[in-house]
Parts: structure tokens; sequence; C-alpha cells
């Protein structure tokens, strides 16, 4: 267990009103009141703020102007003793309050520090740890429910549950092998260990189904715009951004470098791939060449393909076609307000089956039908973040199909007759994996490299 | 009076650890409550802080795990009941957390209404809330002290004196002539007047005697390299970067963005300008074209302009020379490990004065006399913030010049014998200009138009 006390900067980097510096740990107290002019804080209550000002021990000049909060264990974050310096918001003065506080003996904490310590101390566990890293970077409403019932325990809870199932199973059968009381224990233990398994894994192959659904929520479908120049890419983009509420952004305020946009299309968080190049140049082909466009259209989730209904197909067209078979797209034949000149017929042998959608960008015709189709490709039409528990984070997922794997190993050996104490070996396996997801089973380097995937000060 | 509840997002925009919506009004607690699942909020102590979950009143569902903090008047920023919620850093989180706490009845504030309420709440007056901003955008420590010295209201404390000396003279020399007791009054009343404008106009011009430092201080020194490609532009960036703490860049994280950057010589703060230019191409000059270059100069505080010691002067060269007339510049002669192949003479006849300093930058000599001769230019060599009071601030220059006009006016008028009554207009139109100062004459559009320069939040 470590026992040091960690400090940061909690706050995002920039000018603002407020900026935190936090510390966490045995001497986070006794460090903050022997810099602060004001009052003694060891001597305050838990959860108080304080006015002072903050002391440079060099200079013993003022080096700022402070509300210190006291909390003290094990109501806290991290259950240790937790102080919160809020300061104005100044890049130099949050840097200068966070000098002085490393002055006096804190240590700088590594990333994800403070909420590996809730996961150490036992407050949250791994999976909950998780939520809390996918709730700051959550881009849309949706994923930040899912994240917000994750750190809720709801995973945690279902998975905790099911471990319970295999451990009680297990035991039991043992117990009965070891002390058979009747003849057909045999049969019966191994009739027992079916039709738990058979369960667990149902469950599991429940969360898993709409486990792309989830990880779509948390990560944002990356959704690529291609057709050839003048097709109504730039138009489509438009429309999608106007007609939806944009979300976020990746670096606000700076209009230029907007790399990717989010899209909330009837609660489909769509990352739009790309938007710079599309609005800049109107053809994402034509500025970024063959490599690149087929590296974009590889990242993607979905495509949106864009063809001009004024327009005789190209080659070009039937090399797009080419280059996106076997991946998610939807056709859009635009600008059907003016003259066909596009055999349609030829489109749908092509299309092989995917979304096919007429629109009038101009016009405004069709945009319904598209969003439909959006949302149809992925959710069958409806999203309800209330009902299921989502499984959103790569790592469960592939837990998750591990468990499945073994326990349809273990079922494989008990329909051939195998012992029990073969299959068991099996089922413990299921137990551990879906341990390492609330971190009960997980290693010290996957528990270090999780962690480190943090932001700083959290 | 103001008498709504105001709310903003007080932490900088970004993905971060803490995210701070804050309120102040009468209402701040009582919409807080309505939304927080855990305590009644309007029944707890002041500056105490509650771990809970916010509701969203549309849904019931958990919007945020939040800790609120509760303060109420009057021992608060703004005077009146604050309350703080701080939630987990994203920017989905954050923002929807603001948005429940709008849909209650809050108003969104405008930028820097938090600080415009504790300045027409009277817990600060005008120079000290521009020192908060200046807190926040200060670039270096020096800068950040002279803010917190102002906010401190060491600067407040001078001009209320100087004020109070003008209004007691002026009531004085009032009550001598309406009672005249004596026949000299009339005599002794312009002695009066004579004796104390004298002394405040000595003090305001002491003030303005390190305006300029101060600016420089809160500002930074802008500073341009030029010289024509290959004398070592880049050099001697990366010298000034290396050798001294490089302070902070306008966009953190994003190193392609990095417009400016601050370096700290001797204490004094420099703006290195146009950097990203002189890094990629090694040549001002020749890549953003003269005109741009001019423009360079012409928003620079100091050039810095190198030669190359190893080659012939150029029409170039003397081009630059004659750009570069009548402002702040040191000229350095680089390459000093190379043949010489310049003029010295010749150049020391174009510096005309200005300092002139010789260089190998590639054997790092000359970067100390280099520094020195930075550091004198504008400050004598020696800076130090604690002793004197640093008029940093545009807006108070201005006042405080005016106001030396003014005094002067009155002290002319006193040289000439004028009447009492008239030199009065101009020593009361002094007062008028210190008082704008500190807000105690400031107009209504000019304190609206002041606190709109504010951050969000603040």
């Amino acid at each position: 267990m470590e026992t040091d006390t960690i400090t940061a900067i909690s706050t995002p980097i920039g000018e603002g009103a407020i900026a935190i510096v936090r510390l966490s740990g045995p001497d986070a107290v006794s460090i903050t009141t022997q810099l602060f002019q004001g009052k003694n804080l060891t001597e305050v209550d838990s959860h108080t703020i304080h006015y002072g000002k903050l002391i440079d021990p060099d200079t013993k000049e003022v080096a700022e102007e402070v509300m210190v909060s006291v909390m003290r264990a094990p109501k806290t974050f991290t259950r240790e003793d937790v102080v919160e310096i809020n300061c104005h918001g100044g890049m130099v003065s949050v840097n200068r309050v966070l000098e002085i506080i490393l002055s006096k003996g804190a240590r700088l904490a590594e990333p994800g520090e403070f909420t590996k310590r809730a996961f150490l101390n036992g407050r949250i566990d791994l999976s909950q740890a998780e939520a809390v890293m996918d709730l700051i970077r959550a881009k849309t409403d949706k994923a930040m429910s899912v994240a917000l019932k994750q750190l809720d325990g709801r995973l945690s809870g279902l998975i905790r549950s099911l471990r319970q199932d295999l451990l009680e199973t297990v035991a039991h059968v043992e117990v009965n092998i070891d002390y058979p009381e009747y003849d057909d224990v045999e049969e019966m233990s191994h009739e027992m260990m079916r039709q738990k398994t058979k369960e667990v894994h149902a469950e599991i192959v429940k969360l898993l189904g709409v486990a792309k659904q989830g990880k779509i929520l948390r990560e944002g479908l990356a959704t690529a715009i291609i057709g050839r120049p003048n097709v109504g890419k730039s138009s489509l983009m438009n429309t999608l951004v106007q007609e939806n509420k944009a979300i976020v952004t990746e670096i606000p305020g700076t209009t230029r470098d907007i790399i990717e946009e989010y899209v909330n299309v009837r609660g489909v968080p769509l990352r739009l791939v790309d938007t710079a190049g599309i609005r800049e140049t109107e053809d994402i082909v034509e500025k970024i060449g063959v490599e690149r466009s087929r590296q974009v259209l590889k990242e993607s989730d979905l495509i949106l393909f864009v063809l001009n209904y004024n327009d005789e197909l190209t080659d070009e067209d039937v090399k797009l076609f080419e280059a996106i078979q076997g991946l998610e797209y939807i056709v859009i034949i635009n600008k059907t307000d003016l003259e066909q000149k596009l055999d349609l017929e030829k489109i749908k042998e092509l299309t092989d089956g995917n979304p096919l959608i007429t629109t009038s960008l101009i016009e405004e015709k069709g945009i319904d039908e598209l969003e439909s189709a959006i949302a149809e490709t992925f959710f069958a039409g409806d999203i309800d973040t209330g009902d299921l528990t989502y499984i959103s984070n790569v790592r469960h997922i592939e837990l998750l199909k591990q468990a499945v794997a073994s326990l349809e190993d273990a079922m494989e050996g008990l329909e051939i007759q195998m012992p029990l104490d073969i299959v068991q070996i099996d089922v413990t396996r299921t137990w551990d994996l879906l341990g390492e997801i609330i971190g009960d089973t997980a290693s010290d380097s996957l528990i270090d490299q999780l962690f480190s995937q943090f932001c700083l000060g959290k």
C-alpha cells in the first residue's frame, strides 16, 4: 500500500476562472497548513472550506489567494485525506501553487493515481475506475449515461453475480464429489454444471450482443463521407451538423484545428472523420490521395457514399464501390432535384443490399430517411441506455469473449461426459477472466497500464 | 443592484480531472438543492462540502456525481451566496450540469460577472478587479507578483491617499476662502495648494516612471529576432529558450500551434514573436515578406538584429538598419568563431549608440553579455517587484497621464496667480481621474466594458 502524499493540478490546462491543485495522502493537510496563512488547517472540521493566502516558503511572500477544502479520510475520493486548493485560474498561478506544495514534500502524482488509490483502497473496483475516465472522455450524453451507470456499479454487480454463480457451482460440485451420499451424485453434478454454465453463457452472450453499440456510444461512430467532387459531400456534412446538435470538437476555440466533429443523429454519436479536409476542398479523394482515402475508409465504422443523380456513373464511382466492399456503408444519391442521368438499376446492383437513400440536400429532401438509415444500421432503430448494460470498453469485450470461449469449452466437456475435475478448470478460468474486469484478479502491471492512460490530476 | 442568480463553468474548457460550475446569487443554494440527491443544502453550514448526485429534472436520472460547496453571503467572492459544483472534468459532464442548473432558473453569467458583483457589492475596487484578470493572464512570476499586490490593494491604497490629499486641500482652501480670518489667507491658500499639487504631481510622476517596466512585466517584452538567412536567428532563439526557463506557450500541448514563446531573461519576460516562423524557415524576412516584417517590427518592444561576423555587410543589412531606426534594438554580431569579414567600424556607425554584442552561439560565447544588455535596456539591470508599485495597466497609465496634465494646468495657474476657484477645477478633475482608476468615479459603460474582457466564469 502506498502511503506518501501525492499532488497534481486537477483542472484542465488553460486560462480559466478557477484552477485546483489537489493533494491526497497522510500529509495532505499538514503540508497545506504549513503554507497557509489564515488558520491551522489540522484543527478544522472535515469537509470545510477556508479562505486564506498561500505563502511562498522561500520568499515569505504571498504566492496566491486561495480557498482550501479539507476532506479527511475515509469519506473522500481516494479514502485518504484530501485537500483541494482552489486558486485563480492562471497558468502561472496554478503552477506556482503546485511548486510550493511539491517543495514541502508532496510527490507529483502519476496520471490516474488519485483514482488508482480509490481502487487500491477499495472504494471502487476496476470497471468503476475505468468508468471515471470514460465519464471525462464522454463525447455525448448517451456515452456519459453508460459511463455513469458503470461508475454506479451496474456492470460490477452483474459480473459479481455471475462470478458468484460460478463459484457456488464449483464449490457445490466439489462437496458432492468429496462426500457422495447418493449413487447418482456424478449425474446430478454434471446436470447442475450444465445448467449453470449455460445460464452464465447466455448472460455473457447477451452482454456482448450490445457491445458493438456500447462501443459506438462510448467512442462515437467513425463516419467518413466519400464521393467524387461536387456530388454534395460538403452539403451533406453541413446538413448533418446543422440539423443535429453538434456535440463537441476536439480542440475547442481554435476552429482551424477541428479534426473531428461530433453530431448526434437520433442518439447515435457520429464522429465525422476528416471534416476539415472535406470542408476545405469539397473533395476528400482528390485531395488526400487514394492511399490516405483507403486509410480513412479502414478506420471508419460507417461510410456515407454520395453519388450525383445528375451525372452518369464513372469508373471512379465503381472503384469507390470496390473500395468499400465488406464495410458498413450507406449509398446516398443526391441532387434528385436535377435531371436523372444516373443508372439506378446499376447502382442498386452495386449497392448489394446495403441501404440506398435518395436525397436532394438543396431542397432538404430525404434527410429523415438518411437519419433513420444511420440509426437502423447499428441500433435497429431504437437506442435505450436505460434498460441495457452496455459493455463499451474494448478490454471488457475481449475478456467477455474469452469467458464465452472458456465456458463453451466447459460445455463441450460436459457434453462428452468429461470428468468434472477437468471441466472445472474451464469454469474456474471463466471466473478468473470475469474477475479481471472488476480488478479482483487483475495483475499489477495491467493495473499500472490502465491507470497510466488516465489524465493527470484524476 | 442585480439580484438574480448567475451561473457559469469556472474551470478552463477541456478534459481534466475536475470541472466546476459556479453559482452566485440569492437562489444559488435553493436551485442546487432541488437537483441534489443527498441532503437538504439549505440547512447545511456555510463553507461546507457535500457529496451527492445531481439529478436531471427531466429524466429523473443521475446526471453526475458531484461535490457541492456551499458558501453563504457575505464571506464569499461575490459577497452573495455562492455554490460551487465540482464534477468529473469531461466536457459533456460539465455542460450537462450547467444545463440543468440553467433549467432551474439560474441565468448564464456574462464574462467577468462574478468579479463584477464583487466590485458592485463593494468587496473589491476596480483596480483590484482588474488585478484578478491580470492574475489569470499572468505569463511570469513577476507579472503575477505585480497583480497580487494590486489585488491586495497596494495601488488602491496609494490612489486613495493621493485623492484624500487633494480633497482635503480643496476643502481646506474653500473653508479659508469662505471664512477668511486673516488678511493673508489668499496667499496662504495659494501656498498650500502649490505645495500639495506639487507633492501629488511628484508621486504620480514616480508611478509613471516605472509604468513602462510594469507593462513589460505584465505583458512580456515583445521581442523580434531579425537578420538575413543563416546568421543564427534560430540558434539565438534556441539558446534563449534553453538557457532560460521557457515560461508558457499560448496553446499548451499542441506544439504545432505555438505562436509565441515566453522566456525569462534575468526576470524580464521576453515574448518571442513569430517563433514558429523562425523555427521553420530560419528566415523571417525571406518567408514573411518585407511588409509583414515591418509589421512585426512595429509591434515589437525590442528587436534583436543578428549579423554574421563571417560575412560582408550587404544592402539587405543596411535596409534592416534603416527599418529599425527609432526602435529599441540590440545588434548581435554572431559567428565570431569564424574569420572576420564584417566591417565592425561601419557597424558601430550604423548601430548609432544602441547596444552592440558579439557572440559565438555555437561556442556559447557572449550570451551573458547579451542577457545583461536585454535586462539593462528596460530595467537598468535590476528588477525588484518588492519595493515599487508597478502600474501595468494601459487604462491606469492613461488616467495617470491625464492626471499629471491636469495637475500641471493647476500648477501653471498657481504660478500666474490665477484665482483659486479656477485652479480648483483642475484639482477636482485630477481627483476625478484618479477615482476612475479605482472605480469610484467610473461610468457604468466603462465598467461594463472592462468586465466584458474577463473570461467566462470569473
